[in-house]
């Protein structure tokens, strides 16, 4: 069989990369609407950005699950959005302090941290309007789980709960279970999410074959950040498009501190290995979800 | 007529304040569930403070509507959620930089600035997932519709987005229009959802009611922030339990700077008679409503 571009996993990534930022674009409001210099800032920090994975896996899972584009496209959008601004207001002074982000200087210093402060508030609103403007599901009930599911994944019990518990434990160190806590919180359950949302866009699902989903998601989200932090070690500032060795020099607990690079490498393999088996039973429709879990697993940036 | 305690409008409200309390400390998450430390700054964010201005409007819509309380409460619950993210956010030292909130200190100072950060991060979350957790209306498509208000209500063009305005105009002279573009954005938006919100909660109501739920809350919205501007240039710390004379010190434009303090009264004055026209028609049904109209133009802090 002849893989031509569109079919290969890197064609069918940078398609969707690239139909994607005109889907974020329209998304967003204009920077000529008032106030214009809140939505530039909105649009500065979502746009010309990013690998994209959260979508990516959206995408993946939609494509599974026989899902509309239009639909997969908000979910898309909402989880970036969240995304995003997580980035944004993790770049101040009082968080993680870092003046460049994906090559390009981070949102308090290109405009400054009260907007900054404002981007990432009204993201996060425009995440959840992204999820509830046009039906996703055919039954609306459903759609409202996929509310919860984004609400929860990003708040106190997700997301946010997990970098609250990255900054109570700087300097400290921390056990394999507390770290693995801390990104199952911090970047997993948004990653999850991505992937659950998607498959809610298409047909109903057994809750056994979304619980597999979950699982693979658990897993890659997991490798994701180990992958992160030996990329982190062992990469330089310009291939990263950010500032590389950085959590190492704010004393912040990683894999590559806690195991050291080579167990690190070991375990990222292992948790590849386990997701890729939880879809298993997926047979090829699953095909593009394996490939983003190999591209996470392997990325050099 | 007798008036007891439980009908006139302040055993109204106190008792409505007082239950509300406990359904919000039930909605926050318990300080000894991980992350503890975000937990607690939340539920010192939201707890014992405040007027409650915009629950006890929601309660008023929702009487008014015929809705069950346990569904008015969680959209009251989301509404403040929303405003004590804002306070948080407002208050931190890239924007207002406030050490004093409803007679306490504010959370940055109590906790620090990356947790403040995070309270109202996940405050906003968590205002999301409390409207989508339970039936709050019989159509699931009309409860999807509650979550864009809120959305719109909260974001860049609701209430960050007049914040942002708020933020961009400090040292200059605004018009009258400019400084109504900005309030109704920034305290109006939301003022406005929570009487939407409430009235959703009952059963179905004609468009042009809705209109005028809606119009008096943005005449309400309106006067409140008048007052409140008469009261930041008259009252003193000890009253208001923030810092007064805060606004004019900022160089920031209000209404009383504007218009001076008699014609600012004059002007409230005007948006409750509008406010309270609009209610004729809901008869004796909208009598809570026409009482919080009068509490908020008539208060003293």
């Amino acid at each position: 069989m002849t893989v031509n571009s569109a079919d290969d996993f890197q064609g069918w990534a940078s398609a969707h990369q690239c139909r994607f930022e005109a889907v974020l674009k329209n998304f967003l409001p204009a920077d000529d609407i008032a106030p214009q210099r809140l939505h530039a800032a909105m649009r500065y920090s979502v746009l010309d950005g990013g690998k994209r994975v959260r979508p990516l896996l959206a995408f993946a899972a939609g494509e599974l699950a026989g899902a509309d584009q239009a639909k997969t496209d908000r979910v898309a959008a909402a989880v970036e959005m969240i995304h995003a601004y997580s980035l944004v207001h993790d770049d101040m002074p009082c968080m993680d302090d870092d003046v460049l982000r994906r090559g390009k200087p981070t949102c308090h210093v290109e405009y400054d941290e009260a907007t900054a402060l404002l981007v990432g508030d009204s993201l996060q609103s425009l995440a959840f309007q992204m999820l509830v403007e046009q039906p996703l599901n055919a039954n609306p009930a459903m759609q409202l789980k996929m509310v919860r599911l984004l609400a929860v994944a990003s708040g106190s019990r997700g997301m946010a709960g997990g970098q609250a518990f990255d900054l109570a434990n700087v300097g400290k160190q921390l056990s394999l279970a507390e770290l693995e806590f801390m990104h199952i919180h911090k970047t997993g359950a948004l990653i999850r999410a991505a992937i659950l949302l998607g498959a809610y866009c298409g047909g109903e699902m057994p809750d056994a074959q979304l619980a597999r989903l979950d699982h693979f998601g658990k897993c890659i989200g997991l490798a994701f950040q180990v992958v992160d932090d030996v990329l982190d070690a062992e990469a330089d500032t310009a291939t990263l498009g950010k500032t590389a060795g950085k959590d190492a020099d704010n004393d912040k607990p990683t894999y590559v501190t806690l195991l050291g690079a080579v167990e690190a490498k070991k375990m990222a393999a292992e948790l590849h290995a386990e997701a890729l088996q939880s879809l298993d039973e997926f047979g090829s429709a699953a095909r593009r979800l394996r490939e983003l879990g190999d591209f996470i697993v392997m990325r050099k940036y």
